[in-house]
């Protein structure tokens, strides 16, 4: 056996514990008693450390210096950097640095649970403080190595070389365009005719109504689920993908855009290279290009008036009761409000990135040490303020405390939807132009050609290339905002898209 | 650091990774989609590996040898002697041969779910075959090194210390006297008046009772669940426990049972001392006692005249328009039935060991290598018409593919049912003669008492003591087939409890 085959057949190992930890965090989220949540997260802790453990197991160094030397074909080639890179940066870490990192990132999300529902930063603030502790130890290791800064290093964890200087230029033309372009539109909006719907949608019929579309657009059912979870999520393994929504039985809508949403991260999944999928190159590269996927189904598909043209008939079909006098108007104006909201998840596609470049701020502040974690109450105020117009006071639960990311030490996570959205503009404008009949198909529920796109794209490479390599190739160029203001400009001023 | 603290670290870890594997399983059993079901296998077998390479670790021998001479006190003396015996038969095994089995019995009963469905026997025969190879020779290493025989060494991986030598002459006895008994039960059944309810208890009024009466038994929802799988059981942690059932709107009563009986396993897993939680003395007995835990609250308590007229009233509450006509004795009858049925499960109390019997004898053959696996159909179907008067003919999915038990590898399980069945016969002897006012109590829904007398006698215990001495200090007896025949008589002759 080559040394290359023993690191394949290592991470094999690897790849299969990992597949083991993502279905019990998903229990974790949707199905776990309250009561149980500390000794899991002491569970969880010894696991994710016995798999640091074996991810720095010290033959494996030279396994990787016999390999270099041997006839490998591309994707080979790239594993092998990518298993080399992973190596270096597990040898930083001691097996207790990951088992305490897990156990206390599990157990101040557990806190942030029920500490968000009773609106408590003050007991909050100290375990947040810990977590973050761990993390700048950890962004501090990681960002030596990697020759960068520590908010860089955090960065490239979630998407590999989307550093702040990358990310800087284009979240400050978005800074520039889209404040005046979101008063344009509400300006424009204020005199919408306001809908009125009977609010009577059985949870069974919305669920099985999506369902049926997650299946038309090509998720598998024989390789995944869809269940109901507080914070909708995709997770799981690519053999065993779990999307989650919440349901409002008095409106339809965000819980089926929600579905469309994680039905896009879902089919990156199942559709990465299956002969790569033990291996780290055969996986999904990073968030920003994962948010890609979902923002493109949701966006730039599922949005747009020729799925809303496919959905009008489903809807009367799904909901007998209170459907019936939709048009297909209705349905625009209802997937194209923009509003005035303190909460991320809600808010609209016009005003999401600028949820975005505040938190973005507030990292680089913490990162640098020019804010603690106990300052950020007046921190995010004032840029609340500036960003969306809105103070909250000390209502820190549709604050700070409304997201789960810091909670679970997930910091730097945050730029890739915005991110996501860029990529995600920009891989339809690159559609359209291959295919001047998408609007056509996608009304008539035809979403082969389009799936077929993404997977050939941006599916089946996994991590054969860096995003910055795939983006280009995948679009025909360098990422930017222009076509992403184009489709806000398409969709909420001229209202053609 | 003590050896004998080292030992309890290390079995803290063990006791960690089999938390996860628990629940996994669970998922594998309620949640996994179909086609995951080869990767799953793969990744389990690899994680079962792990954590034998784990509990072989080569410095366990020296803690061990150092711990015999260390000052402990009487559960630490119970925890060694277990954690040495545990020790000394996992070193019998290689990891890869863990790995395999986990495997092939994955794999065994993924197909058997499938073969079942279509009675598939010529199929599924030689993959039972492959894997009933694999049990025989992990029951011959494991008849060695205890020096008993190959079924004895299974036997007692379900129930310590329960060899042929203790059940023979127990189902002698039974054999002796229960066909006769239950062919006179079914005559005097012969002419019951016919229930005739009108047949519409919703799922959701069945759940809800259902989760009502848990509560009330005792069941904490703060450390588990109640789910829907086609094979109800009782699995995960004591800190998360997972106990299922499965509905049919037509008919209330078996599913409610069903609740009832795996309540009783939980109970036990909730109730064991936390403070051994992590080691193996405080984990439960063998499958004899923790069956006669959930036989004592289903037939001992649940299907008891006191529990049925508690009952009454909350099946009104719950199914206004199909229980209003419900009287107590509808109840008792609908709960007495004896019938004949070719299926283990559906069978009543009385036919139920009969079962068992001739599954013992099937296993005994087995073992002692008078029978193999693909001449089980003619052997199976001679038993069935010696112990049921039933033949199935080429029904195998009425016949030899009804249990799940030997697709996954579980030879030597049955018998635990009816040692069950005796055991919670004497202890409900026990706790009526302790407790003369027991049918005032359980008829006004108070189970603290019962509920107590079952933790102080058996589940505080944890495996601080084996089966065969616990039984006589929660019982005041040796295990017999009198209370239990007593029992029958009570319930089924003289229709008195």
């Amino acid at each position: 056996m080559s040394a290359y085959a023993k690191l394949e057949s290592h991470h094999r190992t690897l790849s299969q514990l990992e597949h083991l930890g993502s279905i019990l965090s998903w229990d974790e989220a949707t199905m776990m008693p309250i009561g149980s949540g500390k000794e899991r997260a002491e569970a969880m802790a010894r696991f994710r450390s016995l798999i640091h453990e074996k991810k720095t197991e010290p033959l494996i160094s030279s396994f990787l210096e016999q390999a270099s030397g041997e006839n490998l074909n591309d994707w080979q080639k790239r594993n092998l950097e990518l298993i080399q890179k992973q190596y270096e940066l597990s040898q930083l870490f001691e097996p207790s640095f990951i088992e305490k990192m897990t156990r206390t990132s599990l157990q101040t999300e557990l806190a942030w649970r029920e500490f968000k529902k009773e609106n408590n930063w003050k007991d909050f603030c100290p375990l947040l403080s810990e977590l973050f502790q761990l993390v700048e130890e950890s962004a501090a290791k990681r960002a030596e190595f990697l020759k960068v800064s520590p908010y860089d290093a955090l960065l490239d964890q979630f998407e590999e070389g989307f550093h702040q200087e990358q990310i800087d230029p284009l979240f400050k033309e978005i800074e520039e365009f889209l404040p005046r372009l979101r008063e344009e539109i509400l300006e424009k909006q204020v005199d919408r005719p306001q809908l009125s719907l009977k609010p009577n949608f059985p949870v069974d019929a919305q669920k099985q109504l999506s369902e049926k579309l997650m299946s038309q657009i090509g998720f598998s059912f024989e390789r995944g689920r869809l269940d109901t979870s507080t914070h909708p999520f995709c997770g799981g393994h690519p053999s065993d993908i779990r999307i989650t929504t919440r349901y409002q039985s008095h409106d339809f809508s965000s819980a089926l855009m929600g579905v469309l949403h994680e039905t896009g991260h879902a089919l990156y999944e199942q559709n990465l290279p299956a002969q790569w999928r033990t291996q780290p190159v055969g996986r999904s590269l990073g968030m920003a290009v994962h948010e890609s996927q979902s923002l493109f189904v949701e966006m730039q598909i599922c949005r747009g008036r020729a799925f809303l043209e496919f959905l009008l008939p489903e809807l009367k079909r799904s909901f007998p009761d209170s459907a019936t006098s939709l048009s297909r108007e209705h349905l625009h104006l209802l997937y194209t409000q923009v509003k005035e909201t303190p909460i991320r998840v809600d808010a609209d596609e016009v005003s999401y990135p600028l949820h975005i470049l505040m938190r973005y701020q507030l990292e680089k502040q913490l990162f640098s040490r020019q804010l603690k974690i106990q300052d950020l109450p007046e921190a995010w105020d004032a840029l609340s303020q500036k960003y969306l117009g809105q103070s909250q006071g000390d209502r820190y639960d549709l604050g700070l405390m409304q997201d789960i990311h810091w909670a679970c030490g997930a910091f730097g996570y945050f730029p890739s939807y915005t991110l996501g959205a860029l990529i995600a503009a920009q891989l339809r404008k690159a559609l359209q132009k291959e295919r001047p009949s998408l609007s056509d198909e996608i009304q008539r529920g035809d979403f082969r050609p389009t799936i077929l796109f993404l997977t050939e794209k941006v599916h089946v490479h996994g991590r054969r290339y860096s995003a910055s390599d795939l983006i280009p190739q995948a679009t025909g160029k360098k990422l930017g905002v222009e076509d992403f203001k184009e489709h806000l400009k398409e969709r909420y001023v001229e209202g053609t898209f």
